[in-house]
């Protein structure tokens, strides 16, 4: 049979994805069967990239967000002339491959975000689309669009069904991102079978009602994929969905239209079946006709031309404003500015003192001032996250180029869309909610960690501290939920001085994202001198007060405890027990230092240690070993005012003093 | 001025609020203030309910899903005769008071869930009518209407943007629920300002959508909300929802449809200007008139009156036919039936063996057939976590009675949604999907803990065990999150005969949510005699394998990693080395043994002790103490197949024997 480049393309990706599949016997063929034609259409005659430069900063972001169906995207990307090779695709979800389950950010060219768990790529692609929104309101002038991209993304079913999808789609709909072009795989299919069986709302009706472009068309006619694309470009003042009804394993005589295409390795003989269908008449496995590889390859020959055309307008904007040619090349570095480190904040011993929060709040505007691509916004908190810049509005869709963010109460979506922002690859966003409800953003905060990437968490009303709201806003298992994800940094400073460095830590990380952890109630600023600046804050751990003789015991502290391990030393010392007091903000970053400082912290022969911290005790037991003790909460908080609550549930001096004395 | 009697109650039940907001120092008095008309119509004209009774099976079910509003339904809890003082109401957010910040269920009588946590009463509402659907389907006949009744919710422009309500929404739209009422505060403002700055969707086009009936009505107009309420009423094959256009702080001259009147005291002077503008001319604080009381204490006149109708009808209904009628009496005891327990599934010893996600699937029927009111079903993963009831068919609005339930993609409102079916106060429900979706329910598996609660928890795919779907979804750190919260019971069993008697405990736990974390790969079933039955189990840990010799090392392992201690038992004894081993499918369990039954599985003596879990370290140091070592891993996974990444990661026999001598 007789079929066009067009098609024969199609095939191509279709059957790589069903041989790769069956060669790593797991993964899911039926997607990729099923969205080759518009995956080739967008690719072939929209999408703006570099396959040779995929980091090019003005590139069209395309995102997978049903990340199971990853083989559509490694199909693509090989063909495209990504260095994704066939060897590549071979070694589909094997040890080391560059090609796993799942798409996943950092680990192989092209993939612009991780996906797999469902709804997220659909945020992410909300905040690369805001992303670009941002920098472009910032930077371009009306002759010089420096950034000026769409964001496209495959999304499905199960993404739809998620919450995060809604909560993306209102956000996006609310600042009317007109760049942002979602193609909806509606194949009426899901794992437990026909989606009538639980997903029966009127789809389109609700994208219309969070303000988007909505298009139906037959997903396996391109014609109709090009126009749809097209019109959707042209909506300049919505984010476009187009919901193409498509078949999922299309073109399998036994599995089209069903289930069992979705998650397994379509078997020998069906693909055998299938690519008959296809008219497929070549006999290798991983077979790229020779014409395919021409046609599709011109993504590389336009794309390396695109970019030089970009470079040459970048040239011109050089020539016609050198001052603003430098700070948007300053700003898309995403490198921190000289100097932004210099003439940090200081605060003064005071008893009284300060929020953690609220020296938060000063520290963030004391960065923005010097960051210009720190920016942020909160979950319907600012006012007690203390999370907005000063003097600058509040991003809207007559206005992009400012830096503070309503979320709304979407404290996933916000996280989720802040990791975006962070993979578009210039921004450092900041998202700010209660410690409490970091469980609404937990698998948005897991991405980020798995991503490597560094959005930054600020939390604030970290503990029982915050008091008469009760246990439902007390967190009490977060720090350690936190801890426990791997590459996530947790900071929950002491005082208002350790709060400059941890936000100092946070903008320098670049590598995982950085829970900042902070106070309601007010806490000391304690006294620093040569031997215990605030910025050991960095080390994770260190001696906030020492000893007066070698130390018989070891009183370690987080965030708002300090305060009564420092007394407890006191009372100790006058009863002649000395007593060291070790602050430790950051048990990551404390186990990251090398074993000479960890030793002349936490000496291996001084074994009675307490620690003190506001939370679950879990994290401490390997600090404290045998003959240590952890003062913690392992049970729910209550509803009273926080200094009764601190009382009750054992947070005071003498409760250390106590525990201390038990353990010598 | 004179005030009709109506306008009397409701303005009592706002300054209630308002005085206690303000003799705590801390609330949220403005809502309360906006919502009283709706209170109000909604209690005095169609709540049927008995606050002499608060455990009425039958009764209408009120949810305060904006929990912060807490002070709202105290006041109506209060002045409809519950056991909630006017003493507890100035008590408000004190501590051992019946008033906590947000409302906690189990702690206040008549408080049907708890909420604060935005979304979570929303979802739980849908659990509740759901489950009503359930049990009237399934107990009513045509002359005897066992169950019939309404389930209400008031729910605010935070609940609407969270995710969870989108997905709750959309489920109960499938599912028809006729009988779901939802009350929403369109108050326009939230803490960041008026909800225009984020919130901008065509709501009532998304309820809409999701198959909702939707009316928008003036929240200030009584007989409009009274007869918005009978239209939704009379629209039984659809939830309803209610858009009441109301002003937060109703009255208060300076803070009206301002957020100021949202989260904070109104201010003595700000309270005698609202009081005077509503013509209150009591100057008591917390004053109610005596007519109020008498008008409002009908509640508990015609709430004695309606289940006392419900009882003599009951009666009937056992004249009429004493089988059916028993068996109702039986289900909605919600009682184990006597022999549940009895003739429990036991596997025969196997060194090849089962998955325990598949034992788990058998286990499940085999109490499915003994007990009635279990049910549940997964989120669009039924086929891998194997949760269906044979044999059943899936609950649709054309049969609400069998058993198994299709959530599509959904898990957070999957959980809420079970959550609501046991505040309910029949079902046991589970829930079912991958481990590392456990994230995306965090919010309501926390409140299922806090509210002492007990849906089951089946997760399965439990470790990088699940091979080449990759990191995105291998669960690293899931076990040890899980174990952080209070009052969750994590249970991994180590083999089938384990994983019977792990759904065993689930099911007859009533007061807490119990984790079940199950295997996709195959596990051998072990040896087992009178010193080591699978029952164990229930004591959370215990001695698989006795050492030859008094043990000089213990080797603790869970799920699928007690293989490799029983392996490397054999190596080490082999070489002269007595190691115990130990099977510890629940930490939380063992934690609750008696110190007598503790030391006889980790004798303090025996210092030198190896655990292996495939998940991060945290919870066992606690376990090992100084002197022993923890295999886990503390990074994430990769994409492989499963035997591959046990070896990279140190999941194996000889990793285990290399520990064990380590430390000896």
């Amino acid at each position: 049979m007789q079929q066009s480049i067009d098609q024969l393309c199609v095939n191509t990706i279709r059957t790589l994805s069903m041989d790769a599949v069956q060669k790593a016997n797991s993964g899911h063929p039926g997607m990729p069967m099923g969205m080759a034609d518009v995956a080739y259409v967008l690719f072939q005659k929209f999408m703006r990239h570099n396959p040779a430069n995929p980091k090019w900063v003005n590139r069209d972001r395309f995102v997978l967000s049903a990340g199971h169906g990853s083989m559509l995207l490694y199909s693509m990307l090989h063909l495209t002339g990504y260095d994704v090779t066939l060897d590549d695709i071979k070694n589909f979800r094997q040890w080391g491959s560059k090609t796993p389950g799942h798409p996943e950010f950092g680990h192989t060219p092209g993939v612009e975000t991780t996906t797999g768990p469902l709804g997220q790529g659909f945020a992410n692609g909300v905040g690369m689309a805001f992303a670009e929104a941002h920098l472009a309101a910032k930077l371009n002038t009306p002759d010089f669009q420096v950034i000026n991209h769409y964001t496209y993304a495959i999304v499905s079913d199960g993404d739809l069904m998620e919450g995060i999808s809604h909560e993306a789609a209102s956000f996006a709909g609310h600042q009317k991102l007109g760049k942002l072009i979602y193609l909806y795989d509606d194949n009426s299919i899901s794992i437990e079978g026909d989606t009538a069986v639980a997903f029966t709302e009127d789809t389109q009706k609700r994208f219309e009602a969070y303000g988007w472009h909505v298009q139906k068309i037959d997903g396996h006619d391109r014609d109709a994929i090009e126009k749809a694309i097209k019109n959707a470009q042209a909506e300049s003042g919505k984010p476009s969905i187009i919901c193409c009804k498509t078949k999922i394993g299309f073109g399998s005589p036994n599995k089209e239209g069903k289930e069992e295409s979705h998650g397994a390795p379509l078997g020998k003989d069906e693909i055998k079946l299938t690519k008959a269908a296809y008219g497929w008449t070549f006999e290798e496995d991983f077979y790229i006709p020779a014409e395919v590889k021409e046609q599709m390859n011109i993504a590389l020959t336009y794309g390396k031309q695109r970019e030089h055309e970009w470079l040459a307008m970048m040239e011109d904007f050089k020539k016609s404003d050198e001052n603003a040619y430098s700070a948007a090349v300053q700003l898309l570095s995403s490198e921190l500015p000289k100097g932004w480190d210099e003439n940090l904040p200081v605060y003064a011993a005071d008893a009284k003192g300060v929020a953690t929060r609220k020296a938060s709040g000063k520290t963030l505007n004391h960065f923005a001032k010097k960051i210009p691509f720190l920016l942020g916004g909160s979950a319907d908190l600012a006012g007690s996250n203390l999370s907005e810049i000063e003097g600058e509005a509040f991003i809207q869709a007559d206005d992009y180029s400012v830096r503070n963010i309503h979320f709304g109460v979407r404290e996933h979506a916000m996280t989720s869309i802040a990791n975006g922002m962070v993979m578009h690859g210039v921004l450092k966003p900041y998202v700010a909610t209660f410690l409490v409800f970091s469980d609404y953003s937990k698998p948005a905060i897991r991405v980020a960690a798995l991503s490597k990437i560094d959005p930054i968490l600020l939390f604030t009303h970290d503990s029982i501290g915050l008091g008469e709201d009760g246990p439902t806003h007390q967190p009490i298992e977060h720090l350690t939920a936190l801890r426990a994800i791997p590459n996530v940094i947790v900071l929950r400073p002491a005082d208002a001085n350790e709060v400059v460095y941890s936000w100092k830590i946070a903008i320098e990380t670049r590598n995982a994202p950085v829970a900042l952890v902070m106070t309601r109630q007010n806490l000391p600023i304690y006294e620093r001198n040569d031997s215990n600046p605030a910025s050991l804050t960095e080390k994770g751990g260190y001696i906030l007060s020492e000893s007066s003789k070698a130390p018989q015991v070891i009183l370690i502290g987080t965030g708002s405890e300090v305060q009564y391990a420092l007394e407890a030393q006191k009372v100790l010392e006058a009863e002649g027990i000395s007593a060291r007091v070790v602050s430790m903000p950051s048990l990551e970053l404390f186990n990251k230092q090398d074993a000479v400082y960890k030793e002349s912290i936490l000496p291996k022969s001084v074994t009675k240690r307490v620690v003190i911290e506001a939370g679950t005790t879990m994290p401490w037991y390997k600090v404290v070993g045998s003959e240590g003790a952890v003062i913690g909460i392992d049970h729910f908080g209550a509803s009273a005012p926080f200094e009764v609550l601190y009382k009750e549930f054992g947070f005071t001096t003498e409760n250390v003093v106590k525990t201390a004395k038990s353990i010598l």
